[in-house]
């Protein structure tokens, strides 16, 4: 395995969306939504070590999730866990790995990735991963990973790309031409026609030069914010000074602050059952369903006259479902959701609303 | 308060109407299932009160249920908890109340009612059960309370009287013509309109001698296997003399048995907001609804964009339901039922599917 090669999953998400199986207290990436056995972000993990050496894995996560994360990737070297006082967006995260990375390994080439997305095509993964990686060692490339669209989805952000200037031989590899957020449907809709457009997957490739320079040139302060912090890095006073510097960065994200901006981006297109989980819809299409198109994660679920719903309680649970159809079900930690599909959309007001009766216990 | 007066609860049924929330360990009359503050025999045991001493109350039950009747009615003479090793339906029951009763006081006049029905009009009830005491203690009637029938329900049986065999100077109790058993919807339409028909509640009063000649004419056997005992009534042998003779009684119901064929059957019609709740949506009609209609139980319920649907689940469980209608939401004891109103029916078969496939833990 290739000892330039880095991993940094960030793991600092306290997302909401999955109310009530992802909680603040244990968001989405800990969670064995899938009811695979392992959770999202041990399987983002494992999925790494196949390119990368487990020592050069990175996770960036909130204080509050470290020890859920020493937990739960055991094989992780606990000195890698980089723990953010408070929440910033991505480009300070990244910038806050990029420099510990740098001190280790001037010839590093990393892969940044959520924690808390899907991939069911691991060979395809690897595979991608890997070219993604030689093209970034070899160019002074901002790679992003493209996924080919299979519907015109309104949730996800959109890469165009210049079709004509492929870079790689297998032509996988294009100048990213723009950046669109998530779309209204009938914009979805032409994308989707086109051709030219890639769902924005929010993994990256690139060498530790390249990224240190497009910090440079587009995001000097945050660079320098934590670059100032060097000296205490792998020492027992990093923390303190991270608990300092930190939240002095400004919040952006490292689309809006360097992909979108600098003129060496490159998108890696890709095909490898990817999703980002973000909604129980696109949950329910990655768990398999019974010949009732019933999604169902627990051990004593029947259901009667119920079609197309996902049910995801406790297995312990006796849980009886009677002509119930098109329904989230979902039992987490004494709550209890039952929601028509068609309104999960309503799911964020409807958890503003038990912050606001009930306080945070419950979120 | 008049010390002739008895009361019997009858309360050995282990009724899964209501599963989950009744089952076979706590059936319903022993759960406060209208969100009162007392459960169904409590209830039923402080109305009896009313007119009766609490020590001339009776309660005859299964034996698994002595120790929840003894807790939940404190007032109770534990000698009058009387024990069924095996379930015989009403006119054995009701035989053995009358002979325990006999050796107290044979100028007893007796109510007899089941445990698990709700009155709402607590001092109607009171000025009918003292009316039809007095007219059992001056006649030799076998009377039962008549409700005058609100709808077409095809749930209950129904009283057909003779409205011009008034016996009483109010005009409230007749002549019994015909008992029937549950009828189509047609029927029930016809019932209603045609002013000659009660809905049975199961409640009866009688003086004691007409009750013990009763069933010297229509059950006799039934009567002698319990009158053999009476020697041991109120000895610690009593309840193994139960035991082996109370299964030797065949299984028959007093209506059966003696209402229906007797000529000395008369019905009080009373109207006091009677229930015997045995359906989920008799539940519904029955709980404060509020603005969209949903009958909820449970402190912590947050329901958006729900009508018409009963909720009942436990107070420190935060439940979301957002757009079901018309739905019955059950948690009881680690068993979640989520059924549509309209699907009631099949709850038996759901019931059994259950017990089958799980085994009785969970019924």
């Amino acid at each position: 395995m290739n000892e330039n090669y880095y991993g940094v999953i960030m793991a600092g998400g306290v997302g909401t969306r999955f109310w009530p199986m992802s909680l603040t207290a244990r968001p989405k990436q800990f969670i064995d939504i899938l009811n695979t056995g392992e959770t999202l972000i041990q399987q983002t993990f494992n999925r790494m070590t196949r390119v990368i050496p487990p020592e050069n894995i990175f996770v960036v996560t909130s204080k509050m999730y470290a020890n859920t994360v020493a937990e739960q990737l055991p094989a992780i070297n606990v000195d890698n866990i980089l723990c953010e006082p408070i929440r910033r967006n991505t480009a300070p995260c990244i910038a806050y790995a990029m420099h510990k990375i740098a001190l280790k390994n001037p010839k590093a080439a990393m892969v940044v990735a959520p924690s808390d997305h899907i991939i069911l095509k691991e060979d395809v993964f690897e595979e991608v991963i890997l070219n993604a990686l030689h093209a970034a060692v070899h160019n002074n490339w901002l790679l992003t990973l493209g996924i080919k669209p299979s519907r015109p989805d309104t949730g996800y952000g959109y890469i165009q790309f210049d079709e004509s200037d492929t870079n790689d031989g297998e032509g996988n590899i294009f100048k990213v031409k723009s950046f669109t957020e998530k779309p209204e449907l009938d914009l979805a809709k032409a994308f989707l026609q086109s051709g030219d457009f890639l769902w924005n997957s929010g993994i990256f490739v690139w060498s530790l030069p390249a990224i240190l320079e497009a910090f440079t040139i587009w995001l000097p302060e945050i660079s320098q914010i934590i670059a100032r912090g060097k000296a205490w890095f792998y020492t027992p006073d990093e923390q303190s000074f991270i608990d300092k510097a930190f939240p002095t960065c400004k919040a952006i994200s490292i689309d809006y602050g360097i992909m979108e901006k600098a003129s060496n981006v490159y998108v890696h297109r890709a095909d490898f059952g990817w999703s980002d989980l973000g909604t129980w819809g696109s949950l329910y299409e990655n768990l398999s369903r019974d010949e009732n198109g019933n999604a169902i994660v627990g051990k004593q679920v029947m259901a009667y006259d119920t079609k197309n719903s996902v049910i995801h309680v406790p297995n312990e649970k006796l849980v009886i479902i009677q002509g119930i159809d098109d329904a989230i079900i979902v039992e987490n930690e004494n709550i209890l959701l039952i929601c028509k599909k068609e309104d999960e959309q309503k799911l964020r007001f409807i958890v503003e609303d038990v912050r606001r009766k009930k306080g945070d216990k419950f979120v």
